[in-house]
């Protein structure tokens, strides 16, 4: 007999069938023995009315995440999870489990500390809870390319194993490569670019690497950076219009396609406004002065305060969960981004905000070599070890640009989780290699 | 005027419209100038029959690779690339380039030294059959997460920095993390099981890290591993049914979506029968000895010249391109593989060979915790470094099994290609960091 999901009973309901999976739950009352059957995409229920049913189990000493099949035939029943149930069961046993796992996997609501979820990943990522986030970050990747690849954009793979810091020296992983140093990749920045020059609209999903030596519950040493870049770009605001469109479309893909796991988090997506308002980093800096009498002008960033009143004033301003601040002042920018050629104090860049916390940040990089030349020289850095890089510039580049957004970051900011590492299966921080 | 791409010209004949590209070639022939304009699609043909309509090329000392905007009108003709092409130019200049390129780009064959076109990677890739090469690898990989989606696997990430070193001590990179000694990922395989334990079936589209010191045409120190693994299996025999429609998918895919690449590569892509030959390992040695007089008996593994009788003879015997090899000796395969039940000496893992080269490796892994630890104790391994993998086992883990397919290699063999470095957009060698 061939075996059906968890998720497809509901249109078996009259039929004998099988399913397998973990023993999720089991509880005796009375005379009836209630199992719960988790496989790979859900939970049922299974109800055995008689010792001899259930007396594998027994015999076997299996106890929960006792891997079983279960033959049975479906009861549509209004008390039952997903509305229906098993009856008349034939059990078998493929793997009997003794040991009590460390994580409770069966109460709706995952009662645990993080560190115990992040010790026991391999258990505590079974529980629906957990899979829900995964899943999640699944469909924000696939949405992600989706409508990339509508757009014409070409998915690329950059190496990881490179010769020198891509933005600058601090926070780069070193590993011994074949006995002289190379650095894991921080970004994929100067790849992206170079193929810029190959296929004009590429994007990256892909690992990054930051050794960053802080232990808190923003930073993860490792993660997956969603890259896109493209040529031919007006400025700046070209890319902002994608960047809405490839957000909007995130956030659209996961209202439309994952009810159930959105339903187990308890959360719902937000939308994304057809504009997205738009406010200049001077501009906000005199904002917040005439909010809150606060003068920050001057300062070369915001703070994360500064960020927290610009996402209410575009709450407040124009039901906005999202704002985008242009122009943030040029020395604190890497070296390639492009200068506003009205005010070259200032840059073609862009973060945008979501809810008052930064989620991607963007912008036009220089396309001259001469540009790059210049700026690398002010900047004392080695053009040397930029030749590769430079080669792109020399031999013809459009204006470009692009962005780069943390799929991690941006999970953790939809889903309303306070530690950004419970949205990856198996993070990496100070602390933490294993599992 | 908005933008067209040249790959959608020919739905313009009679209309002025705007391309804007790369200058490809440039050729004066009495009066008249011929241009070819590249974009990230392909490239156009564009007649300027006055001296001002090229005046501004010319005024900007503008080369090969210049970045430029034409406008034109698009006439049908018989003689353009892609039957039309653009008059009554009217030409903008983005980026003027005066330095000649390294590698000729406008040449229909790539005539160039690999070390050349890996030095000079990032002019060399926008010749268009290195672009063809590189849109077949992003096929490859949207054709395999294609069929694997509808077969209900999830796309997982797992980490690149890791403990210990996967499947043996050797051949790994080693990084200072944080002051401790870590490893970068030689393969996804014990995550991608620890997650059949979550989702059942996973797949994985990632880098991953060989320290193998050798420099040679078929070794790369970083590529693209295409992942797959899930649970509930028979035994081996599901998986290899797997991987036979995943690869056929992916052929399909490539003939089907891809012909302009295929056609710049001079390359036809081979049919998937809908039947694979198989032979078992003991029984492809007796074949060896019956065909070749060649003993090789008592071989804990096949060699090349053993591949490639076996190759010709699957294709001799079956007109078939691929065969699989099944129960390869327990002694040369991984610890966690799983023995055949009938003949524990074997095991059942399979390869599949395409044209007489080995081209994937699978087969079922061990699921019960108990076979974990005798095969880790009989092969002295440190049971405790493997802590975080049994845990998956330990609390319940189906039969289960995967593959791992090499992109790179993949592409090679398809393609022909003899050096596996010029697969890769920026490939990693025993001596290559950049570019």
């Amino acid at each position: 007999m061939e075996r059906i999901r968890t998720s497809e009973i509901s249109s078996h309901v009259g039929t004998r069938i099988r399913v397998a999976g973990w023993l999720h739950s089991f509880r005796r009352l009375g005379g009836i023995t209630f199992l719960v059957v988790r496989d790979g995409w859900g939970i049922m229920q299974a109800v055995a009315e008689s010792e001899a049913e259930i007396a594998p189990l027994l015999a076997a000493e299996a106890g929960l995440e006792s891997i079983i099949v279960i033959e049975g035939q479906v009861i549509g029943t209004a008390q039952a999870p997903g509305g229906c149930e098993l009856h008349d069961l034939s059990i078998e046993i493929l793997s009997p489990i003794s040991e009590v796992p460390p994580i409770m996997l069966n109460k709706t609501k995952l009662n645990a500390q993080p560190a115990t979820l992040l010790d026991h990943a391999p258990v505590a990522n079974r529980h629906p809870q957990r899979r829900a986030i995964f899943r999640l970050s699944a469909g924000i990747i696939a949405a992600y390319r989706r409508i990339l690849t509508e757009r014409n954009f070409t998915e690329i793979q950059t190496p990881k194993i490179v010769a020198a810091a891509t933005e600058s020296g601090a926070n780069v992983f070193q590993l011994d490569y074949f006995g002289r140093p190379a650095y894991l990749a921080q970004s994929p920045q100067f790849y992206k670019q170079i193929m810029v020059g190959v296929f004009e609209r590429v994007f990256e999903v892909g690992h990054v690497f930051r050794a960053e030596p802080h232990d808190t519950t923003r930073h993860l040493n490792e993660y997956i950076s969603l890259d896109a870049e493209f040529g031919f770009i007006d400025n700046h605001t070209t890319v902002m219009a994608l960047l809405r469109d490839v957000i909007g479309f995130i956030l659209n893909s996961l209202s439309e396609n994952y009810s159930p796991e959105l339903e187990l988090l308890h959360t719902r997506i937000p939308t994304m406004p057809a504009e997205v308002p738009s406010i200049h980093f001077a501009d906000a800096q005199e904002l917040i002065l005439k909010l809150h009498q606060v003068d920050v002008r001057g300062e070369p960033d915001l703070s994360p305060q500064d960020e927290r009143w610009l996402g209410a004033w575009a709450q407040q301003e124009f039901q906005s969960d999202f704002l985008f601040v242009t122009g943030y002042p040029m020395r604190k920018r890497p070296f390639y981004t492009h200068p506003d050629p009205q005010c070259p104090e200032y840059s073609n860049s862009f973060d945008l905000l979501f809810r008052g916390t930064e989620l991607v940040t963007g912008g036009q990089r220089l396309h001259l070599h001469q540009d790059y030349i210049v700026t690398l020289e002010r900047a004392h850095l080695p053009i040397a070890a930029f030749d590769y890089y430079l080669e792109a510039f020399k031999y013809g580049m459009p204006p470009h640009g692009g962005f780069a957004i943390g799929l991690e970051r941006l999970l953790m900011q939809l889903l309303g989780i306070q530690n950004v590492k419970l949205t990856a299966t198996f993070p990496r921080d100070l602390n933490r290699l294993v599992p």
